[in-house]
């Protein structure tokens, strides 16, 4: 990724302290967040001053691994667990948290000895780190390959490189496409409401990529779908469950029916680590429900240059906040992975699941 | 309509003072402003100090009225059709304010002696403001019928009594059941992006009539309607074809496709006067575009009080802000009008039409 011509990652570990990209503050403010303790990491991941299911996944191994260094030796695999369990409690639909945090503790089970465990804690949360990183270039390899050079993309939230170690799922076929292949693409950036990861980060992302984009109001994409101004869609997702279904980002699911309904291409980009192989079904995914304050003010950049909120609705009223909504599979074009690009089925997802190496 | 426990109109004329609710205020401040010129009346439509279908037909009656009160005799008719050419400028795609301009100029035309065509004004001007508050309360009886107890509704954007005279059209079917047959009812009021006439007006009416409401994100309310959580949609128009499409608040389409995928019932409510008998088809209804700051900008209060905006993008970003979608007449359950419930098609319309009584 790219941050004024610099090269960043979203989240990484320098000794014992995480630092992440502060992704409260953009695009206002561009800030590395030194994260020391488990506290400070179980509030970044709630509040989203990291968010995105890769990112968090990554979170969630460098959290075991920070754990693991800051721990005394008597209490050492209490200690892990503990960590994993308050971890896994931050937030409740994207898979990649447990992915990341399973990650890593699961292979410290077959060491004796904490002073290795802690170095194999450490080296696991950099390689699933790495790991995410070049998944979602290669989702972007496999999914440049669908678009067409002068295509319109239509994405949702953020799903870019912020979302995740770098590159991102969503956004990165659009990011191989421009800078391996040198197709002119424009995105229709949605603002996705309450967050405003599109508008706030994914648009950032673009800024900083010198990529063509407008952004549009929630409600514009699918008059733009209607209007044939949209080639191809890609988006993320938090969770795969094991027939194909989808959780993402709430609103993802009105934007495939109105595809579906108007023949374009519906594409969701993901790791394998976003797979449950556990959950049946998109009925079976957590969804959270988050603070309605969210909804009743917006936060940004006030004309003195503050970051501020401003309230939008009347005192009186209360909101419902649901962060993610299950699209069906029926609606889904593919599932676009590391390993390639599968039907969103069983039997897509069984595909995708076999050509998965154990690490 | 009810404010605080007094009675209200959106707009009305007091001499030659058209007074109006500013919507630009809600639901942070209530406040009336005088019109007192042409001048101030176009920009007070321009900049959505009165929007919503029926309120800006009133808008223009009145303002011909207006004209006519102020205009000298010599001029007086030339006047006249300059105000109306102005008027009709202001924005482009709700039909009533055609009609509401049409309703009073027309009438003048057999008025040979001045003094009487500016009684004549004021009378059309005031009979048409009448007629749009009588013909909301009538779509509200009429539509009143399609909601059981304890239903469910949905909405977009604000159709209410802000958006019209009084009663409004997509609101006045919930007014009605609650008020007139004291039947349960809770909205989902969308936000709708980007002017928030949702969380900011219809929220604001909800809290003033005292009926239960949840606002959302626009991005919810299809994850409503896939876990079958809504009962029942109505929405406004801002100009319906003679094909049974409408154009409505953008966001409107996607609703109506969603809604048809889960087989929710989805009415469109509107006064005669929002059909375009003229316009074949919604293709040719002419869809306005706003200024992109609508979209880069969140209007709010903020934590001291005062009415203020926040930046939600990069600088370096820019947006498209497209006001208003078609939605083909096949997603429409039905359009109720104050002539009665009518399928959304040719024939539909014609119907309509038909009953249609000239004043």
């Amino acid at each position: 990724m790219r941050v004024k011509d610099k090269q960043y990652r979203t989240i990484w570990m320098d000794k014992t302290i995480i630092r992440l990209i502060n992704q409260m503050l953009l695009p206002h403010k561009f800030e590395i967040v030194d994260v020391k303790k488990l506290q400070e990491l179980k509030l970044a991941i709630n509040n989203m001053t990291i968010r995105g299911a890769g990112a968090i996944g990554a979170a969630g191994a460098f959290g075991i691994a920070q754990a693991a260094m800051l721990s005394n030796d008597k209490d050492f695999f209490d200690n892990l667990t503990d960590a994993a369990t308050q971890l896994r409690k931050t937030r409740p639909t994207a898979q990649n948290l447990f992915t990341g945090i399973d990650f890593v503790l699961n292979a410290l089970k077959k060491e004796s000895k904490v002073s290795l465990a802690r170095e194999t804690a450490v080296r696991r949360a950099n390689l699933y780190a790495d790991m995410d990183a070049s998944a979602c270039k290669k989702i972007g390899e496999f999914g440049a390959g669908l678009i067409k050079d002068n295509a319109k993309v239509s994405t949702h939230c953020n799903a870019g490189w912020l979302a995740f170690v770098d590159w991102g799922s969503a956004l990165s076929p659009v990011y191989y496409a421009v800078k391996e292949q040198n197709k002119n693409l424009f995105v229709y950036v949605d603002e996705t409401r309450p967050r405003c990861q599109g508008a706030n980060l994914t648009a950032w992302e673009l800024v900083n990529e010198n990529i063509p984009h407008l952004i549009i109001a929630d409600n514009v994409t699918g008059a733009l779908m209607y209007q044939k101004k949209i080639d191809i869609v890609f988006v993320g997702a938090d969770r795969i469950a094991r027939n194909g279904d989808i959780a993402n980002k709430i609103g993802t699911y009105s934007s495939a029916v109105v595809a579906h309904d108007n023949n374009i291409p519906f594409y969701v980009a993901a790791p394998v680590s976003t797979i449950d192989a556990n959950c049946p079904s998109g009925d079976n995914i957590p969804i959270e429900e988050r603070d309605e304050n969210e909804i009743l003010y917006v936060q940004g950049k006030d004309d003195a240059g503050a970051i501020s909120r401003v309230r939008i609705s009347p005192e009186g009223s209360h909101a419902l906040n649901i962060g993610f909504d299950v699209t069906p599979a029926k609606y889904i074009t593919g599932i676009i992975t590391e390993m390639g690009i599968y039907p969103a089925s069983y039997d897509g997802v069984t595909q995708i699941l076999s050509k998965v190496k154990k690490v």
